[in-house]
């Protein structure tokens, strides 16, 4: 059987997405370099490919580069994972090289790329990332946007190297996911932070209330979030609520409760004002 | 070996944590009477309480009472497992026979049966309930108080009989323990409940998040909520924030927007408003 050429892919960005993102593709495609205005986080990227890819022989090695003057312009695959704010800037400062140019953001639609370049899309994971924490990306869904059918066709192949979970959705329903993740991820660990503050002044940390929030998920798997609440507001307790406002050492905290409070009485008990 | 008698229990309250609690306790203990306001919940959490003790017997069995002046007056505990607003009322309604009362709440202090009852305590329980979902009662971390010290021991040996992990706090620390418990559980899954309305606009549900969502608990086994952050508000991604809060469909949920991620702003980059 024939070799099929490797995909070339030069990787724009080294946060944490770039930090998970890049060792998969590396491992199915040629990540030829990296790409970032931070030197040294480029550079570690750039190892943590190379310690992936084996090192086959000079010419594939991934190179850590510090500026987008140094792009390479035969790459199929221009993967943008940086910033959300950066996006456009990297659009418009960049040639119009043929290779596919694609942005990792839940947030920011196709248009970004309008004007700039010829073939373009968006590869978006739905994830959570942390350069310390393992991710399992083979398990993490993709949602991919092409500019062109084939844009598309290639996309989708791509994220099918690297994940069993691949799915095609427009801009639209991106953002409706990016900021549904954002409440359900960004907003859900606030909330665990805000109880953390709270026991550490009482020389306890959030890891006393894992097992409770364990469960607290474990729930979503058969009741909807509405079904699952439980607490003060769900029952309309108003004295706990009163009681815990109190409780609560400035005013910010008071109103992040007593809103959130609200939204749970709103649905639960309409009648009640807190 | 002779048989040590069983303790004889009275449960006031037939809720969710009734509903998990009583069957528990009936295995190592006599739970003799539910009583509920609310007949058919006080029935069917006494039929399961006797499935848990196979009815070993008439006098064995558990009854289902409507009324607080069918308390029996020689049980060893009274256990109010109620609504946190009803537990004075219920305190004050009743005799004060010579068991131990103690409530299950996490944000009611052992003040409410001063001069109502000689022997008391609290008995709280660090778990959501709900009837649908099991619960490890086992795993259940269980705060115990007590009006004098043999009180304690007592509870102690109660929490000791169904649950391994079973601690003292004062009423100062439960109610710090439950207040950071409404953050955590309540206000964390409110969270996934707004994800979950953005989501049913699109035809889609929270359940496409479970991934992500089990994600970012996972991460609080090894770093802080704080070290765990990520999304726009941590990377300062002003534009997204803006963007965010214009696709918001109402002023409630715009509002609830800004006030968390002003947080995440206040605690990532404290030089940005939003």
């Amino acid at each position: 059987m024939q070799q099929v050429a490797r995909l070339r892919i030069s990787i724009i960005g080294a946060g944490n997405v770039a930090w998970h993102l890049a060792p998969a593709l590396a491992s199915v495609t040629d990540v030829r370099q990296v790409i970032s205005r931070h030197e040294d986080s480029a550079g570690a990227l750039a190892a943590r490919v190379n310690a992936v890819c084996g090192l086959e022989g000079r010419e594939k090695c991934c190179k850590a580069t510090a500026s987008l003057d140094c792009l390479y312009g035969d790459s199929d695959l221009y993967l943008i994972v940086s910033n959300d704010d950066s996006i456009a800037t990297i659009a418009s400062s960049t040639e119009n090289f043929p290779g596919i140019w694609a942005h990792t953001s839940g947030s920011v639609g196709l248009e970004v790329f309008d004007g700039e370049k010829t073939a373009f899309g968006s590869f978006y994971p739905l994830q959570t990332f942390s350069k310390e924490i393992p991710v399992d990306v083979g398990k993490v869904p993709f949602f991919v946007e092409g500019s062109r059918p084939e844009v598309l066709e290639t996309l989708k192949s791509v994220a099918g190297l690297v994940s069993s979970r691949v799915y095609t959705a427009t801009s639209r329903r991106r953002r409706a996911l990016h900021l549904a993740a954002v409440f359900a991820c960004n907003f859900a660990n606030q909330m665990w932070a805000e109880a953390d503050i709270l026991l550490r002044k009482e020389g306890l940390d959030i890891t006393c209330l894992l097992p409770l929030l364990e469960a607290t998920l474990g729930k979503l798997g058969s009741l909807s979030p509405a079904g699952a609440m439980t607490g003060p507001a769900q029952r309309g307790d108003m004295n706990v609520l009163r009681r815990h406002i109190e409780e609560l050492p400035d005013e910010e905290m008071k109103e992040l409760y007593r809103i959130v409070s609200q939204r749970i009485l709103d649905a639960s008990h309409p009648e009640l004002i807190i």
